[in-house]
């Protein structure tokens, strides 16, 4: 493990995911804390050799200016991080704050002229901190689904429709390209389009990075895929499956927006048939409810039977707090997407699926399958 | 896969699990009802060449003597098996009680005696059926801890003390030294002591049988399995998991017996330690609530740290009806332990794990590894 | 308490709410059953002198021809009723059968001559049994919420409207028009249109009837009823309440439909706020699980706030029969209907609002308000 | 409403109640913080003329010697109460830790001369701050099950016994001894003895005071007086309740203990059968889980039959924090025991069952019922 250091770009660099991450390598960095929720800290990927914790740097893009300090007393009063940090990261909040520049405005401006500027921030980012790599990890809130358009199907078109002055890129493709361009990778850890458009997986090939997604498997589909292939390993029929999350805060709003939700449940649903082999009736419901702020409540019920056919149900509830378990897993993506940068890999890197909802590249969403993977990905020489 | 015959004799021969065993084969092979529920009906292990259902014949041991249709009158009414069975499997199961043979009572007769008494009557089952191999398995009701005692320590001691007259093994014991004696090889699907003995793994060498358990992981412990693993794999920390399991039937009523509920709350917090490294905070209470019957309803509630050390919360509910998932796994157990008979093992089976709470001669609790492990075990050549 | 007999003619004749009427009804009278679940079998109810159960006629209406006997086996089946009830009922049923006619099935018949068809088969199972008073209860499907039109202003609108051959009334209200004319009480157990309408409520007058509703209170709500008066008690402030509810059986499929789902949620949510007296954030949620047949699971998940601010959470799951649950209810509300006709009352029951999410003529929700406004109206002299 | 000042001392004067409600009065009267869980701010209650908040004086005894400052720190962190509150209410809470006294500590003085010596302190604290009344509450932590003891029986014998030098009272009667002399009413917010002893009953005679408790009803049996009453309601019949309350801090050390947990359960499960009018069958646990501190997580779960002896079930999951619901009623109690005082009134309350879970002088648990006998109680002229 060299000693040089890794940058990582986060877009949506002033909401609450990259506020906790910013915080959270702070206190582990410099004051010692502990680090739970850290996968790339077990022993068997420790042994993959990642950048050290101590050599990330953190930078970004957002359409808002909330000062970070700001955000981390809102965080601390909703519980999310410990009150007692606030002082302790004071200075280093400061100077990250310093390091973030404004992101991607729909309509202001021209959409082709955009990707350059902020590519060239990610290129003066890495210059000014002489970082040797640099990660794109997309964490701010989710977009609705896009229709199809003319400038996804190949860079070619892209480019003839940029150059026709059109904008046909949604946001989060619009941070791809930059990333590509600047020849960093990129995570998307949202269900928004990210890279996953032809135009843009040519992009990433003529560049030569590697990037990965989508949607951060964090509470109810993270249990769903370990519950699934349990009752599969018991010849267990499930005969219905059905979800309902409670979330409020930045996400619980945007989500309100049908055309968003939609995005996400569908995300949601995709990997439930894969794990059973069959389609399971039973909605996804995600419900905006202010007063739970950064707490999301998700309560599953599903039935199954058994010998003889006879009926049963489980149901359980998760009480989980989105950022505090979303941001050590981009810090995880962006050591690991480091190491890809490293091996000079291009393309998808369906070894991340351990991550995600709706795994680029793979059609595995079976926890401890994708744990196996992402091991033996990360330790192969 | 040949056509011979095995025996299946079961210890508790007209409780819930055995009845509900045996109107699911007589449904199964006679009226080709489908085989939810059976583990060993999965591609990977079919292809061990296990024998086939309908080479199963059962027989068995129980105190009491309630005709197995009245029994499976009863489960109907419990909706443990469909009503429309009754009359189809009617005749079989005047059959099987036709095979079954009083059990051991203790201080009705001397110790050794039964043993021999016992075995006698397995020899005589393989012997009246023309069986090529016979597996004991033990599904009544959970017994008391029990203490040691000299006669438990070696063979020598145990047969010494049966010389003197003494009484020294606990009824699932004796059941054992019978299969074992006759043999036939031994699963104990309870958390009774078993062959959990030295002088009862002495007696097995010595007539060359294996033998299996402890404690069906049915419900629970089942989900247990695969969560904690869940928690491990994201560098999460259970901090707390506290179980509450209502039910009533047999089970129930015996488990009210605080000497008997502490033996079986014992082999279930066993293994969560092992799962995650560190001891967990959190008590299993098992109640007996009549209502309830067949239907066990297990309530766990977990508390969980992550990043910054934010705390979490879990909880699920259990609702299944225990004799419908005990029962398919007693059949696949009399397969595997008939294969192991047929491959001439010898001593413990840690390669079932899969199916048990407590397993012998292994530490492995994680589900996902145990399955591995089994069909390792079952498909090596 | 005169040994008159009085009629209850059930509109959805041939559903499970109705086959489990007619059940329960054989099953108490002729053959003692117990009477768990009739809230007029109280003490203080019983006071009012109601009909007798066994001087209770049963006939009805339906679109549908399935046969009661029929209906019944599969609600034996589902677990609704006992198996065992079925012969000792067998006779009875297929007396009730012969009382079924033909319902209104819109495009196949001329309103108004709908309405006088379905008036005629009331009256004629009114002299054909020599009863005293009938009461109309409809428990057919739930329909899709319906626009205003201008027959629904008047009855003179209404009947200008028929005069020109027009059809301005959902099928709910076309039973209470023919209840009406009738002479008979109707009363709606569905969050349908029915007799809300000020045509309906001045045919009401002219035929000197009284009339109640709407939808049954049968889980969910109920609870709803008396939590959110113990959370205004102890002045603890309700800050969100969100409802997932999960059926399948008929009422769910219709309920699938999103208009009725509609209708049916928004009759749920009316409630809240007025028990609480400020609007509360969250959704109501209805999905239909084919699955889950007559069994309802309901979770609502619910945020209050007390002392100094401090947030807490409650959550619960009901695992209802709806039709167990409905059926006693709409015995209770054929007695008590009954006593309205006898003491002649004439348009809305508030006074029924115990057993209704959406009762007419009144806003109280609280259910043990609404218990003692029933009773003391039932018990006035 | 005289301008007069009503003394509050409490028994536990350091522990979390105690500290929430010194934290709690300082916000509201001193910063204007909102009254939500206060019963006696309700219009009804208002109406009765009670003392106003901000005339109402701290003080109390206890055993440890903890800074108010530093244990209303620790609830800060627990999230109790709101980090922004401690410098506001500071210079108040060294105000009232100069006011505590040492309490009583067995074993280490005569008992008779720990009451003078008790009841001193109250008397030098009424004088002191020119009090009109005084109040005690005991909300110390719960004491072990006590046997009876013939200085229980009568006045007469407490005295002989104390003049032996015998100490035959629990620490908690001690306190209401103190309180009865020193002419304080006395309220028992815990499940210990208190004042229900016949030679208590006596002395609170012999000074012409009242006294009230039992057990304060915070959490799951508010929920049980609720939902009992609504199936009797409905004439459904509950054949099984069982309960899990987890719970840390103090109070779930405490109740560790199996003779104070045997205490606090048996006076929850007292209420039941009286709502129900029939036994009911089902355990209560109650498990200290460290990690919880002061948040109790209760889950319940209750079987029921309703028409036609169909079986159904319920559950809830109860998640409040304790100091948090019991401090508004510590007050609430404050306010109307001194409403008792002025009006003379001697010896027990029954109108303050509503707070309870085993109220004194009553055996009326239904929630509503209670709340209705103190509110016309309260407001009888």
């Amino acid at each position: 493990m060299s000693d040089a250091r890794t940058g990582l770009w986060l877009v949506g660099a002033r909401g609450s995911v990259a506020t906790t991450v910013a915080t959270g390598l702070a206190l582990i960095t410099a004051r010692g804390h502990g680090t739970d929720g850290l996968v790339t800290e077990q022993p068997d990927l420790a042994a993959a050799g990642l950048v050290a914790l101590d050599r990330l740097v953190l930078g970004g893009h957002d359409v808002v200016d909330v000062p970070l300090l700001k955000r981390a007393a809102q965080l601390a009063d909703a519980g999310v991080i410990p009150h007692t940090a606030l002082h302790l990261v004071h200075d280093e909040l400061e100077r990250t704050d310093h390091r973030l520049r404004g992101g991607y405005r729909p309509g202001h401006e021209d959409q082709a002229a955009a990707v350059e500027r902020l590519a060239a921030d990610i290129r003066a980012f890495r210059d000014a901190e002489s970082l040797a790599r640099v990660v794109v990890i997309n964490v701010s809130s989710t977009e609705a689904v896009v229709e199809e358009r003319p400038g996804h199907e190949s860079l070619d078109a892209l480019e003839r429709a940029w150059a026709a002055g059109e904008s046909p890129l949604p946001p989060s493709a619009v941070y791809a390209a930059a990333a590509f361009t600047a020849g960093a990778a990129f995570i998307d850890f949202t269900p928004s389009t990210g890279a996953r458009l032809p135009a843009l997986g040519e992009l990433a090939e003529r560049h030569g990075v590697p990037w990965g997604g989508s949607d951060g498997k964090t509470g109810e589909t993270l249990v769903k895929s370990v519950l699934a292939p349990m009752f599969a390993a018991r010849s267990l029929r499930v005969r219905s499956w059905a979800g309902t999350n409670l979330l409020g805060g930045g996400d619980g709003a945007t989500l309100a927006d049908p055309q968003a939700m939609e995005s996400k449940a569908r995300s949601k649903a995709r990997g439930l048939e894969a794990m059973l082999g069959h389609p399971v009736d039973g909605p996804v419901h995600i419900d905006n409810i202010a007063d739970l702020g950064d707490w999301k409540t998700a309560w599953d019920h599903l039935t199954f039977s058994g010998f003889l056919g006879t009926r049963m149900s489980m149901q359980f509830t998760w009480q989980g707090c989105d950022s505090s378990l979303a941001a050590p897993l981009v810090i995880d993506l962006a050591r690991l997407a480091d190491l890809a940068l490293r091996r000079d890999e291009v393309g998808p890197l369906p070894a991340l699926g351990f991550f995600f909802k709706d795994p680029v590249g793979s059609d595995e969403h079976r926890l401890f399958e994708q744990h196996r993977a992402l091991t033996e990905w990360a330790t192969a020489s």
